[in-house]
């Protein structure tokens, strides 16, 4: 495997585009599309919120019951979510519109939106927006940025990879994009995510892949601890890379997996470090769990705790807070028996052991603390289990950003 | 009922004290005492954090086992949580001094710690102070006074009440005290909270009183999703009244009752209001609901999203996030049937219905939101149950005082 450049149009017979339709924000690009050549298989995952946007109701039902997909539009500014009956009505015209100009059933358009709850789509610019996408959209990596950047709301970069692995002697390709940076504590996905493959195989294990993936990549995020009404990841894939379809588990499977991995993991991490406000990716990675449940809570507790958080933009070794958010994650385990590690490019701290705290230097610590991407570590003693999280810190930003978000 | 003036000195036999006893903090008192004339049945919740401090694992100890309690030390600064056995050594001096020097056994006199965790606490220090307290105990209002300020970490204002109730034709009186005011989101109880009433009422019954209170209030605020190491509720209570002890339900105990939830709804909601950075106590009221733990969850889920209340610190009339809180709560409703209101000391808006946004003015809103209290009311229109929650804010005080807590 190896990792190429370009995002969702890096995979054989995919193109995609951004463009300015002034939605919400001016001046920006605030659409974008991803289209495929040849019709997909889709799987996808989406918000476990019991308010569900509009977009995340119409995709769930194609991504069930549509025989291909060959389209996404997407636009940011609006998530489109508790919009009623008119926010419905607003999907089924996004489709049709972009279905006609491409010539595909409105049943092989997915949709999907971010941005402010609870505001309607002005659908006249919307329909213009899909206009302008249709007539630029490309298969360059260019192209593939441009949709990247569209689909931004509070992000500051774009996120994007693509990787390349050979599977049944031919070339297979998988690209995606992804956005964040608000509202994220992703449960069975993330806040927006499109992947996009020229791999041949069959739905079904497209989905399994995909659902398997996400619990220990999207699922092991999050920014702020609230689930969106509108999470959802999509992966197309359009078979053109020639292979023989993958219809059973086994080392094509595995190889494809492993790929996908590779992509969520890097998509997951980049929107946790590029959390709100943040200043540091924040990461917990326990060992030595009973189970691996245990080792998922605790980490996700640990990246979780606000005051946990709010230690890491202090460059604050201040442990206590992160055994403690350790202690209340529900999870088994001995806190006499426990061992915390600080560790950054800058180096790695032994800071409690035993029961005790471990005589440290304060200006060695916050060093460890200060590099942009922050690991605690720690070891429950209890078995042979590990799981990564990842968040970021807690910082004036985040509340500047949240205090007025809709302005 | 009638409330009157004091806090833990206002029932019959008890006396507190406040002194400086430097044990982190310095020029301020840190050290507090409550004790009573007469031997105490006593009453306890504590956090559910595994991982459980020093004085929490004593005071447990005691509430099950001790035949009687008379006094509580304690101090602010350091938690004692993380200690490892010098830290529960720390509990046994404190306890021994204590009782020595108001002749009472060690094992009825209660210990309680809050600050910093993973420091170990200066022993001597701690005996000092108590020699100073002990010395200068008095049952005045500001004896009481000196204690609830003693006992403050990042609070702003002390938090202290006091009520008397007619029961069994006697006068019994019931105060309170309690600190918060981050590592807020009590589990069975609060950070810590100290109620003194001078009622006769058997063990089971003071237990089983305050067991069912906390459900609905300490249990109902959070500051920061974080739960304490430490987090420990007492009621003491000396039966000088003179009222013939109760020992079973009926209208003397459900008076005890109602006085008893005056008192931890009042100091809940003065914690949940001077949470860490606080400018706003944030209340959610659901009304409507299926079952009183679907209300309690919804209403809870609100006060705890960060996106809610930085909303709250905006004034900005962002409902989208309240009913993004409600729909991840985990609570069975339908998002198309619900009523959201804004209210405050400064009128009362609906702002969503129907899954609509409905129309309502901007300027209005943010009046509305502009209040030291803000209530969210939601109508789930499932069934007759309500439960309120109280938070506060989240403000750049927040991150500012947790960035760095420990210098």
């Amino acid at each position: 495997m190896k990792q190429i450049e370009g995002g969702v149009t890096a995979a054989k017979g995919f193109q995609a585009a951004g463009a300015e339709a002034a939605i919400k924000y001016q001046n920006r690009k605030d659409m974008a599309l991803v289209y495929s050549e040849a019709p997909c298989k889709v799987a996808g995952t989406f918000t476990t919120n019991l308010v569900k946007a509009a977009p995340v109701q119409w995709d769930k039902q194609l991504v069930d019951n549509s025989p291909f997909v060959q389209a996404v539009v997407v636009n940011s500014g609006i998530a489109n979510a508790c919009t009623g009956k008119q926010g419905m009505d607003c999907c089924k015209t996004e489709a049709e519109c972009a279905g006609k100009l491409l010539g595909v059933p409105a049943e092989a358009v997915l949709v999907a939106s971010t941005g402010v709850i609870g505001m309607q789509i002005p659908v006249d610019r919307i329909t213009a927006g899909i206009e302008k996408l249709v007539s630029v959209k490309s298969d360059t990596l260019e192209a593939g940025h441009d949709a990247a950047r569209a689909i931004m709301t509070t992000d500051t970069v774009p996120k994007e990879i693509a990787v390349q692995v050979e599977i049944g002697g031919k070339t297979v390709t998988i690209g995606g994009m992804c956005k964040g940076s608000g509202m994220i504590h992703p449960n069975m996905c993330t806040m927006l995510g499109f992947i996009t493959t020229d791999i041949n195989i069959s739905k079904e294990l497209l989905q399994k892949a995909l659902s398997a993936d996400v619990v220990d990549s999207f699922n092991m995020i999050s920014v702020d601890g609230d689930t969106s009404t509108n999470d959802t990841l999509l992966v197309l894939a359009n078979g053109l890379a020639g292979n023989d379809e993958i219809t059973k588990e086994g080392s094509d499977y595995d190889s494809f997996c492993q790929a996908l991995n590779f992509i969520t993991t890097y998509l997951a991490r980049k929107m946790a470090g590029d959390g709100e406000g943040a200043t540091a990716l924040f990461e917990c990675k326990v060992i030595g769990a009973a189970t691996k449940q245990d080792a998922r809570t605790l980490a996700r507790s640990v990246i979780c705790s606000s005051l946990s958080k709010a230690a890491i933009f202090g460059h604050d070794a201040n442990f206590g807070r992160f055994l403690c958010a350790l202690g209340y994650s529900g999870a088994e385990f001995d806190p006499e028996n426990v061992d915390l590690y600080f560790q950054s490019e800058n180096g790695k701290i032994h800071i409690y052991s035993a029961g005790n705290a471990l005589d440290y230097s304060e200006e060695e610590a916050t060093k460890v603390l200060s590099a942009p991407e922050v690991t605690i570590l720690a070891d429950m003693h209890m078995g042979t289990f590990e799981a990564t999280a990842w968040g970021c810190d807690l910082s004036y930003d985040y509340v500047k950003i949240n205090a007025d978000y809709r302005s």
